[in-house]
This record gives C-alpha cells, structure tokens and sequence, in this order.
C-alpha cells in the first residue's frame, strides 16, 4: 500500500487519488445490447439458450418451484439458520421503521398538500450466483420490498451446475415467502426483467448487484426502457480513518475484508500518523497470507493506499472528497466528526462497529453507492421500492384564496389555457 | 378525440393505449454525444460558441451577476410578485415538511441503526427558456434544494437574443438567494454542469426540463458519469377521471390547458358514461378556439383520447395502467378512490381542484414522473436534493450479541476475512 502525507498533496493529486473509473466496462456495451436485444425478441428460449452457453447447464424449466426449494433449503444447517434468522430480524427492524406517514400540511386556508406511500408494484432482484453466493444480499433487497408492500417481487439467480441455486437462496426465498427463483443470470436476466418473457414478468424496477455485464445491462434499460434500476454499481469499497485510539489488527482486518470482494475492490486507510500507517501495513501482511482468497486480497491491497493526515477533521475532508461506499471511524472519538461525514453510503462507529456487521446483520442495507455516487445516491432502503405520490384538495375558499395567483403565474408564462382552468372554476 | 369502451377493449388494446413512447430522440444520439464530448473539452469555449449558433448572440461572458439579475427583476409588476411570493410560500411550506429526522433504532441489545440526512453539496438546476419562460419550473427546483441545504446552486439557462434572461427568472434568482444565472442552455448546459467548465462548477445532480436534446444529454451523463439526474422525462400529460358529479367545462379546461404545452401533450378522459365524454368534447371544441395556442392545443388533443368506464373503480385500474403524470379525480366521491390510485405523480381531488394550482401554487412539486415512470419514480421533492446515510454503533456486549451471526453467515458465503474482522476484536 502507497503512503501519501495529506500536506504534500496538490489538489490535482488528491483528485486523482479519490478517482474511481465509472464505466471501465463500456467495450461490453454491444455485447450487452445484443443479449437484451435477443432476450426481448426470443424471451424464455433465449434465456434457456443463455443457461446452455453461459451456465452449461441444461434447463427442462426456467425456475424452481415451492417443492424444489424446500428440497435444497433443508441442507442448511440450524447454526446457519439461525445465523441467518438473527440477519433477518435485525435488517426487517431497522427497514421496518423507515415505513412512515406523513401530515396534512395545510399551504393556504382552504389549500391543503400531502404525500401518501405506495408500493412499486413489480419489483425484480438479481441475486449473483457462480463463485460469489450471497444470500445476504437477497436478505437486503427481499426484506425492504415485503415491508414496503410491493405485489410481484421477481427473483432472477444463475442456475448450477446441476440446475438449481445454492442452499442459502433457497432458504432465503422461503424465509421471504417467495416460492420460485428464476434460474436466468447475467444480462439477460436483466433484459427478461425489463421486456418480461413467456414466463417472466416486466417489472418497473430492478435491484441487485452483478458483474460487470449486469451493471451495464441495467445501465441500458435504465435508458431505452420504463424500467428503473436501484443505482448504478462499481467495484466495492471502504475507506477507514483512524487515530491512535485505533488498533492496526482491526484495521487491517477490515481493509482486507474489503479486499477479498475482488481485485478491483479498494481499501483506503487515513490515519493521523505514520506510525498507524505502518503498523497496519505490517498486520496487513500478517494476516493477508492466512486467507484463503489471499491472491485476490493481496491484488486489491496492492492497488490501495494510505493517507497520513495531521488530524481528524482532514481525515473526513479527505473522505467527503472520496465519498466511500463504506466508511468506518476506527475512532474513540467517532462522535466529534460524525456530524461531518457529507458523502457516504454507510459509517461504522467506532474501534468495535466492523464493516462485515453491516455486510451481514446489523441491521442497515448493504446495497450502497459505490465509486463515488455517494455524493448524490443513498443505499437501498424501503425508500427504494416506494413511490411518493402528492396529492392535493382545494375547497372554494380555498380557490379565492388560490385562484388570483395561479392566473397571474400561468399569463405571466403565456399558458392561457391553464388560467382558464381557475377561470372557469371560479365564475360559478 | 377518439371515444373507446372500456368494457370492449381487450388487453393488448389497452396496453396500447397506456404506452408512451419513452425514447423518441434516439436519432439525436450522435449529436449530443458531439455536444458533449466539446464542452469537455473545451469548455466555456464550446459554450460560447454554441451561444452563437444556436441562441444568436455574442455573449461577453457566462452569467448574469447579482446586479444584472437585479436590473432585469425590476421589470415585473407588483401583482406578478405577489403571485411569486404566494407560489413561494406554498411551495416552501409544502417542502419544508418533508425534511424530517429519523430515529435511532437497537436492532439488537448493543447494534444501534440510524440513518442521518446530508444534503447533496452541488446541485444544478436547468431553466428552459425560449419560447416557455418557465420561472415556476425554478421555484419547483430552488425552493427544495434551499431547504435541503445544498452548498452550491449552479443555474444554467438559455440566454435571450439581448442576451439576458426573462425578467421572471431574474426576480425568481433573487427571491432564491441565487446571485448568478449561466447563460448556457440546451445539451451543452448539461454537459457544462456534468463535468464543469472554467466557470461552471461539475455537479453531483442535475435537475429540470427541457427539449429533447436537454433529455437526452441528462441520460447520456447520467450512464457515463458520476453525475445523478432527477428523472427521465417525456412529454406532459394528464388523465382525468370524471363521473357524473363533474363538470364538463371545467374537465374541457383541464384537458387544454394540458394540451397547450405542446403538441406531444396527452389529454385521457376516462369518465362513466358517454354523455360525460361527449358534452366534454363539445366544450373542448368551443374553448379551444379561444386560446392563444389554440394550434397547438388542437394538435395536442386530436392525438388524445377519452375511455368510458361502467364505474370508478374501473376508471382507476385503467388509470393506474397508464400511470399518468397528473391525475385529477374529478368527482364527489374522491375520498372513496384515492386509496386505490397507486400510479400517478401528483393527484388533484375533486372538481375544485384544477391541475393548473399544483403546477404553480398550491405547494406541491410539478417536477413529475411523466410516460408511465410513476410506476417506479416519484416527483422531486426535498428527497431529491438529499442522501440518507446509514450509521450503526456496536457496543462490547452488541459485538458479542451480534459476532457468532456475523462469522457464520461470512463463513457461509465463503469471505473469510469478513469474518475475520469479527475474531479479530471478539479475541480480546
């Protein structure tokens, strides 16, 4: 890992530094617009096809029922399970409590606005398969959808070898109520989610995390089609500050569980002295060589770097400017800056409050912004699977009250007709 | 407009019917690409130059300073600012009640959850000018991202022939705190905002209407950049639902003053009985001739059309089928229905409540989800201009709580080093 002293740092450098490439994976464009292309003229026969050649396996349908899932989900182990009933509950009570109402707000006498809940109606998750199972994620985006009351959740997961989907999934689907997975992967799942097939429903958002030929796929029909996506992904991330109150062991243990995500994922520390930065390096090196996914752990590390700040406040400057997916405070003094951190997707407080809690159970969504979108995108939460609608009721007070501005505002813009519209309202 | 039973179409027809087409100006692709990719380059260079061929004038720089915006505000008469100021008050009464605190959550003894609002630190607004000078479209937009307390407020609209902007804006600019407009309109005003420019400052959103070139720039930015946008947008539309308490006159005003916007507009009728439908078509036809865009509107609603229902319930599953922009329930018996609207933007109850109030006044947004989008987005609210960022504290006692569930659900999914991060501060 590269150590860099904040103060030596030109603005030019420290943008460069907190620069991530958004759309490394445009060369695929076509690729991708060819597969959704296929997907939306052939539907559940191109997908079975797709299994063939990119799933090798053959499929007599293109999804597991109830029976099937129950079949696969009783390997699961009751440690596991009530590994991943404790996930369950913790994520369901923190999402359930972002369910709220709202007030009458009465703007004039007689004028009175409010916003009301509705559920998106047609949702579709992407749940990764291959050599990254991650049932957490499937906790992630099932749990908010059941709590915001969306009628049709679609679920899409590359099939096995064998042609069915890792224990976990099963489990997790059952857990949600959800009877059948789609056994479609990659761009073409996507592009069923957004056209719909034979079998599977068009949806008006999709969620869920994927390899590169999914984040792109999303990204198309996010553009051609009515189809909304959760937001765009990159490469996954955390940034650490720590000052002497923070323990390197931990440290380290944290930048390398971000690490073995993938090659291209970063671990950022800054840290108030170059003594930290050491003494994490040197833990880092310890215990990276006891993973086993030390090689991608070690690639990841070797493109990440350090960055010695003279004090806090610097740090979360530094941080704000990088806009972390994840942002952990390795500080007894988490309370002092919290109140700073700008752009971030989720923060972790203090020397015992590490990343994977969040990854797992705490509570909070692990779907975030990467790359920077922190700036100006939020995690998924039950936000994500509702629309606000406003709504808005005039009494005839209310239209005396009204009606002279609104006419005034619609001729002073030339919109004759909509002055018309009070007009004709108000004549009676 | 064309008069369909409802009771005689079969799915396809009215999937027909409900459909907008979301992507009409793919052809201008490869010009606002070249748009684009010069204003990256080259700047308020490329700027100014576009200001000379597309807006005919030589501008001596980017902006209006607080002085010229002053100069310009003092043409508006003190009824168009009492109508600003009331449009104003709604507005920001409305907006500032969305912005609310959240609790903090103990998802389990010792796992504290919260999430906490950060504004979005550089916002950019679009003002179209041209031929619709729309200061109403600024307050929609300012007011939100004043309350969300948005550091830096980029402005970017067309500059006038004079070279200035409409006295409106200038006034609005000021009623705002916005001391600077930049003269710069169309996809290139997008593209300065995207990725800045000498004067311009890059932004982490971009907002607000416009031409087709103006939409196409927001999605080709928003798939290529890191830069959020509000929505997708198509033309403006409005679905009325009447019964026999509504009044044809004020149903044919409701429907032209949508149809003045331009000739893509679409006006749905869908009403309970074919007397509604044609003592409304009767009123279209004589209040049409009276508008001074009488043109356009005419265009507007020879492509419209009206769908007779046998009841509500009937009109409302049709409605929620097209998911229309803005929905006036014009009918007694809105409190029975609203309920079961779950597709719209902005929803106008009962028959005194004319769409044109929410467009300029009566405090809610009319930046809204147009083409069928209500389905997954919702309008611009305070939301738009902020992220929620996820925090979450772990005690001793939380970490021992939550650790075993942690490390076993890494273990499962196969990431070592996240469970690693656990063992590491358990050992202790």
């Amino acid at each position: 890992m590269k150590t860099y002293n904040y103060s030596d740092l030109s603005k030019a450098e420290i943008a460069k530094l907190v620069q991530r490439n958004v759309d490394p994976a445009n060369e695929i464009r076509a690729i991708v617009e060819d597969i959704i292309a296929n997907v939306q003229q052939n539907g559940d026969a191109a997908l079975l096809d797709y299994a063939a050649t990119f799933d090798k396996v053959t499929l007599d349908k293109l999804y597991l029922d109830k029976a099937e899932l129950e079949a696969l989900a009783a390997q699961v182990s009751e440690t596991q399970k009530a590994a991943l009933d404790t996930a369950y509950k913790n994520i369901y009570k923190f999402h359930e409590a972002q369910l709220k109402g709202e007030d009458k707000v009465e703007t004039m006498p007689g004028v009175t606005c409010w916003r009301e809940l509705r559920p998106i109606e047609k949702v579709g998750l992407y749940i990764p398969g291959g050599t990254a199972v991650l049932p957490s994620t499937f906790l992630m985006l099932g749990i908010p959808a059941k709590i915001a009351g969306c009628h049709e959740i679609i679920v899409c997961s590359p099939p096995q070898k064998n042609g069915g989907v890792n224990a976990f999934i099963a489990y997790v689907a059952l857990m949600l109520g959800i009877n059948r997975i789609f056994l479609a992967g990659g761009a073409q799942a996507i592009a069923a989610m957004a056209y719909g097939t034979e079998s599977i429903t068009k949806v008006d958002k999709i969620f869920g995390p994927g390899n590169q030929f999914v984040t792109k796929a999303k990204t198309i029909v996010q553009s051609t089609t009515t189809t909304a996506i959760d937001m765009p992904a990159g490469p996954s991330e955390v940034l650490v500050i720590a000052d002497d109150s923070a323990t390197p062991k931990y440290i380290a243990a944290d930048l390398l569980a971000q690490a073995e995500h993938g090659i291209d994922s970063q671990s950022v520390l800054v840290c108030t002295s170059a003594e930290i930065a050491n003494k994490t390096i040197d833990e880092v090196n310890r215990q990276v060589v006891t993973l086993p996914r030390a090689e991608i752990a070690q690639q990841a590390i070797d493109h990440s770097y350090i960055v010695v700040v003279d004090h806090l406040g610097q740090a979360v400057n530094f941080s704000n400017q990088y806009a972390p997916e994840h942002l952990i405070l390795a500080t007894d003094k988490w309370e002092e800056i919290t109140g700073s951190v700008i752009n971030a997707g989720s923060v972790f407080l203090g020397n015992l409050t590490p990343e994977s809690a969040g990854d797992y159970a705490s509570g909070t969504n692990h779907t975030l912004p990467t790359s920077s979108y922190a700036k100006a995108y939020s995690g998924v939460s039950v936000d994500s699977f509702v629309k606000k609608i406003t709504f808005q009721y005039i009494t005839t007070d209310g239209l005396k009250n009204i009606g002279p501005s609104v006419q005034t505002l619609a001729e002073l813009e030339g919109l004759h007709a909509h002055a018309n519209a009070v007009a004709v309202r108000s004549s009676n």
